[in-house]
């Protein structure tokens, strides 16, 4: 039932997001297209949606174009990031970057980011300001990121405040703005936010994690891609160097043998070991309220994000 | 007298400014705080500050947070721009795109434009809307702006459509959303919404005659870094394609001759003559307004506008 709810207003959220971006010029129109066919887990609309029925609401209609806004700040930094990386495929398809090329790639990133600007205007004060400070914080948690990634220097509390800044933050909005449109007292929108802090922790090791021993023919993307950014430099950082100074083998690809030694370390195990920390952490703040179908979901969309293999 | 009040609404519009981009992510504060210190005209804040005074309105406090967003959402653009035209120079200074790189000057765009969402929270929907969808416009602007220079193909009738979306777009919102702030009505908006959109017109024509024939050490910058996608473009088609074709320089800088060509093709002046006629509109929509001090003050902006040599 919640199920089939949620589902109807993830059809309404892909309706809503290719009527917004049907520009009078053509390539905005066909890169942001291309970028929202694309499809993606689409697990922040679905984090809007099970927070508004967690508490209390009843329609989705209220919170479709919440839903879209909130997923189309994710898709705007996707595009943006694809340009920072190189990368050439996403989501097992080519990339804006890669297709447009490079400037068109940034306006496209552009134009999405003004398009939620707008799509999030009738709503008011206090949701835009949620959305435009956890977008900052985005931005911010990507900045710390490259900037850690160009120095070489990442340690574990860095990592923690950039995931937090560049994941968590826009998982918590989208919890707190739901439910607050379902008219939520502060304690659930409180608890909720805390769910989908921790959640957005979790998921972000655990794609950590699948970068660097995933399978990239199930991830549809370069397996690898992100690993010199995340807790790639963190394992880095803590152990590899070490051994890499001794075993004699400085002339493989050290980007490859980065990676070797990376899934040889015992770093993936750790961070395994954190993502259900956090997992745990996520769980418990549920409990905070009322049993509910939609709670039910929500406590599921954490075993997923554990689960996941792409 | 609104010489002085402006004055001093510029002055905490460079003090909100500075206020606003004070992030704890060191190269943010520090690449955004280079670029709106290196100052500019500072054109859309007065814009708003004149709109709203030419409406009946008084103290500035209430735009002050609209005229910096308005301001913002214009360096933003810049910031990002300077990395599609790899520009090493701007105001004077070096871009943030030369001095930080593309990483942090694209990730420093996207910061800013967060800014300026976060910093129109508190003014409603409507506001919101407005400056949105100039934000839209602009972009739409810029992105037919790359796509005639990548093609090659512009015609009178494309730049004019380029100019009005991303210049006189934002110079329109500026004044609209002055003019409702101080409860004009309809009428006077739309005046100053008019008025508006052929300055910014006029501001962009002439820029790009300043981008042709101008002195690079008073623009700042290095002179005849857009003319391939500006009217240069425009005057290339309408006209030195063809004396190109029989000169026997082939193996001249073809940029160089570009722009040699252009100064003397009579296109400058096609161009000037726009300028005054655009110029003209903009004159006779402030008519419609009841005459006030403001009011000379935004005629005095044509003036400035048309006769500026940087």
């Amino acid at each position: 039932m919640v199920k089939d709810v949620v589902k109807e207003g993830l059809e309404a959220v892909d309706a809503r997001l290719r009527d917004v971006v049907a520009s009078d010029v053509e390539i905005l129109h066909e890169a942001s297209g291309h970028i929202i066919a694309s499809g993606g887990k689409r697990v922040r609309p679905q984090l809007v949606f099970l927070a508004y029925l967690a508490a209390g609401g009843e329609k989705l209609d209220p919170v479709v174009s919440l839903a879209a806004a909130v997923e189309l700040v994710h898709t705007a930094t996707l595009v943006h990031d694809d340009i920072n990386d190189h990368s050439l495929t996403r989501r097992g398809a080519i990339t804006v970057h890669a297709r447009w090329g490079r400037t068109f790639a940034l306006l496209t990133g552009d134009y999405l980011f003004a398009k939620v600007y707008e799509m999030m205007a009738p709503y008011g004060a206090a949701y835009n300001k949620i959305l435009a400070d956890a977008t900052v914080e985005l931005v911010e948690g990507e900045t710390l990121q490259a900037a850690a990634a160009k120095s070489g220097q990442m340690d574990r509390e860095t990592y923690k405040r950039i995931i937090a800044l560049k994941t968590a933050s826009l998982f918590v909005a989208a919890t707190r703005s739901g439910a607050m449109l379902a008219g939520a007292d502060e304690e659930t929108v409180e608890a909720l936010g805390e769910y989908a802090y921790n959640l957005g922790l979790t998921f972000q090791i655990v794609d950590d994690i699948l970068d660097i021993v995933g399978d990239p023919e199930k991830m549809g993307k370069p397996v690898g891609a992100d690993v010199a950014q995340g807790m790639g430099a963190v394992a880095f950082q803590n152990g590899i160097r070490r051994s890499n100074s001794n075993d004699g083998q400085e002339e493989r690809d050290p980007y490859q043998q980065m990676m070797v030694q990376l899934r040889e370390s015992g770093a993936v195990d750790v961070a395994r070991a954190e993502a259900q920390e956090v997992a745990g952490r996520a769980r418990a703040a549920l409990r905070r309220l009322p049993a509910s179908p939609a709670r039910n979901e929500l406590e599921g969309l954490i075993d997923l994000v554990l689960e996941r293999d792409k």
